[in-house]
């Protein structure tokens, strides 16, 4: 099973399943986000791309994709081009999946390695801890062992 | 340098470099073809193809193609899809294209058969004539030859 | 249906179904002109392409290609290989296919003009042979009536 | 730029430039790995896939891999075959590459759940540790604080 893209903004991340707006700078939303983010507005007002920040001046900078095309889409949409531009077409398409892909193992890396500083962090931090609440308990102990033999000599 | 795919109208066969109407049973057709063989209007109105009598009953069954697409279409068209329906899309579009291509040989072979057909036949008419013609002059001659001695004898 | 390749020794044009030779300049050669015409050679020899006349130095110059690949070839030929790599196999295969059923158009092409000529160059010497014929013919006849008279004198 | 694949021995996971053996169960291993795990081992002995335990019976089943194919390899591995044919390599080539992405995205999100886990483990380890800590402390201030009156009557 190919692996489902995700929103590029990293507070949703929800799965595109259906519709979605793609970037020609290799970014995709979902269409609440696209919209929230000013990625749908009318091509007269000036979008930039809430990823990377890429001007996107072109109505076709920032468009509508149909994820699951019905199959006569499929049937026509490369019919009547070339191979040279068909594969051109597919190569393109298949970058930037390729690039969403190495793009979420980057992120999945990143959050492996920040969670493993902060468990790092945490760690050192208790064992921290240990030490300072084993050393003042046996502060106390000895405080408590100090008045013993006050005790015993009443 | 690919071949450049003809009008599929065999009267036309003009040369489609620019826009043209492509259908889902793989025939492709001329702006000026698909107006006026009915190809062009409205998805109301039944359509079928001129060149293999199928019905085009869905509006997707013959759109318009522009076959030299800009390079942020190139770009944005798959984008978005998964590696799975690209190459779907990609292998229908590369299979269109192989079938004008194969279409084309098809013609050309029947097109070479019928004028070496056509050939023969002139050929075996003209030996046919150059026979009579000769069989004719040489009926001729004979005769004058006949009459020669009568001349002489007077 | 694709178009099956045909051997490009133009004496040769078998259909290509089995196992072939290509070559990197784009040609294709059944074994048998491929072993006649010394493109089988071991690699130590100079090969030249028999279609074009490209030096072919390198041993992958010319390589068999099995044209019926079994499931497990099909499948890991291109497994472990990048999108981009990937994609560049498949577009210079393409290609090259591409090329190969372009020419066969031309070739096509180029017969029909040929054989379109020699029925025109037939055509004008039937109607030139008809003209002599005829002329012929008629002398001849005028000089059978110019004898009437005497013979009626008679 | 298209993700690097690791080999999968979960053990190894070094980065495949260079050559790699692939197997025809979407599987990749490096030459070193694989040499230990007997995928290298002549056609006669039964391999097993050391990541999915699938049986290796053909010799095509795991076969080695050149990542990095020459110019004239990748224009000639292709060559001769059918548009169709190109397509299927291509596809299954797609097909495994975008399983081993989805793969490793989905070990490190496992990765990332486990470490997640680890750290809410640890977190709430830490939080019972400081609350036992704290409590021991309480009850040895409160014993100290029982004793001072005891010193005080004296």
């Amino acid at each position: 099973m190919d692996y489902t893209l995700r929103c590029n903004s990293l507070k949703c991340r929800t799965q595109l399943n259906d519709r979605a707006v793609v970037t020609t700078c290799s970014h995709v939303f979902c269409i609440r986000c696209s919209d929230s983010l000013g990625l749908s507005s009318s091509a007269g007002i000036a979008r930039t791309c809430p990823a990377c920040s890429t001007q996107l001046s072109n109505p076709d900078d920032a468009v509508v994709a149909q994820l699951n095309p019905t199959e006569d889409y499929k049937t026509s949409i490369l019919s009547g081009l070339s191979p040279n531009i068909i594969m051109e077409c597919a190569s393109r398409g298949l970058a930037f999946y390729s690039y969403q892909t190495s793009q979420e193992i980057v992120y999945q890396e990143y959050l492996a390695k920040t969670l493993t500083e902060n468990y790092g962090n945490l760690s050192q931090q208790m064992d921290k801890l240990i030490l300072e609440a084993n050393s003042e308990i046996k502060t106390l102990q000895e405080k408590l062992q100090g008045y013993n033999p006050v005790q015993r000599c009443c």
